[in-house]
């Protein structure tokens, strides 16, 4: 990217507490998005049955710029979803109470928890974290070139060119029972907590309590163990491009879990 | 427990797709949201400002069941969730658009993402995961004891008896400016995939295909690294009642993904 973009801040993304830890910029926010294992996409299926409960399902998704091969400008990034054609979501339609509008309004979240903050006093208690919040609205992709292109976006965003390693191209029953959801982003933004335990300067002058307390933080991160091959499985050794990818996911996680935990509070 | 207790399954809580993988029972449901690091929170903030779109928050929380001194009979489960009084989801009114309701609608998700499941065709993949879903009327919590009944709890749910181990009891101005959150459980499931991956028997047939795509899981899980004290630690060690908890969490969460990585997978 030639020039650093922006998501607006709007009333709705505007991080209300702790304004030093947002972020807005795409780059934060789809790299957050596009390194969770999963992501939690919440929508109201009210319209249905008067229901007032929103709901939150767990799906794998990641973020993508589809453009038509005839199309004369780059569409704007949106995060692809995957899921059964007969899952709630993709069977969803675009709002009853007012179909003027351009899809189902939905909430995407990503977030990597990153350590335990333990602090001297349960109230500054916290965890360092990455988490990303999009809204937007949620429509069916039909046009199968881009089904095509984002089914490999979110099998490669598992393990990267898994998708060309597999047995490919997709049957029609397959690319039929198979829904892909394009969420056209409204409006989006991230926060960042990376850094040490913070306490208050009365607490920290008691050094009597802070020699009993343990202060710090346990850092935490997702970590991918030795592959187990299927029963049935005929490849002898775990392929390169698996190994590598774990390796350098592993190491990675541990590293900025690590580094982030003796980090100083960024000034307020 | 004496007796198995179970949430009723609901059309809004049960599972559609793929019911050999739901579950209702009060103890696994529980289980999967006490050892979630982060909850999803989905609510509609519509309310104030007519944005059709649902939003979520990552919280701490777990569930409890608090019974006050003076009661009779023991409260029913609840999700506590903990942030600080500022925070949006503090600040809601139960409901103006119909204050009957019994609180705010919110939706708490849990995810633990177990492994990647790798088959043969991108359309057979899939994630071995633990989820539970709980649909509920969010209540802020007002009474003392219930607060620090709940502050207690959640503390401790990132690290066994670790309220003990702080400065305590929180100041009244901690108190004040910390928000709890009871959601009173109106309905709750959960859905569990845990075993290896499976394939279409066309594709098993397929013997030259086989030799060359790796099938099988990458397990996954979340790893407690070496605690990392603030500058002003006074503690020498990491005190015993975190390294036990971090290894016992460590051994459990490693010994989980890689068990189910190579299970078969249930009858249909």
């Amino acid at each position: 990217m030639s020039e650093r973009e922006i998501y607006e801040a709007t009333p709705r993304s505007t991080v209300n507490r702790l304004k030093q830890r947002a972020v807005y910029d795409h780059e934060t926010v789809h790299a957050i998005i596009d390194s969770a294992p999963v992501l939690h996409v919440s929508f109201n299926p009210t319209w249905y049955d008067d229901d007032p409960f929103p709901t939150i399902l767990p799906m794998l998704g990641c973020t993508g710029s589809y453009t038509p091969a005839d199309a004369s400008e780059t569409s704007p990034p949106a995060v692809y979803l995957h899921g059964h054609s007969a899952s709630r979501l993709m069977k969803l339609p675009s709002n009853p109470l007012d179909d003027s509008l351009p899809g189902v309004p939905v909430c995407v979240a990503a977030t990597h928890i990153d350590g335990l903050v333990l602090a001297l006093t349960p109230f500054n208690h916290s965890c360092n974290y990455r988490s990303a919040i999009v809204h937007g609205w949620a429509v069916p992709v039909t046009d199968y070139d881009e089904k095509m292109y984002a089914l490999t976006l979110i099998t490669d965003s598992m393990v990267p060119s898994r998708w060309s390693h597999t047995r490919i191209p997709p049957t029609e029953v397959e690319m039929k029972s198979t829904g892909v959801i394009r969420v056209n982003i409204v409006s989006a933004s991230a926060k960042i907590r990376a850094h040490t335990a913070g306490d208050d300067a009365k607490d920290l002058a008691d050094t009597e309590m802070r020699r009993r307390v343990w202060a710090g933080v346990v850092p935490m991160n997702v970590v991918y163990g030795e592959p187990v091959p299927t029963a049935g499985n005929l490849v002898e050794e775990v392929p390169r491009y698996i190994e590598e990818w774990r390796e350098r996911e592993n190491d990675g996680n541990v590293k900025y879990s690590r580094e982030v935990a003796s980090r100083n509070a960024p000034k307020k």
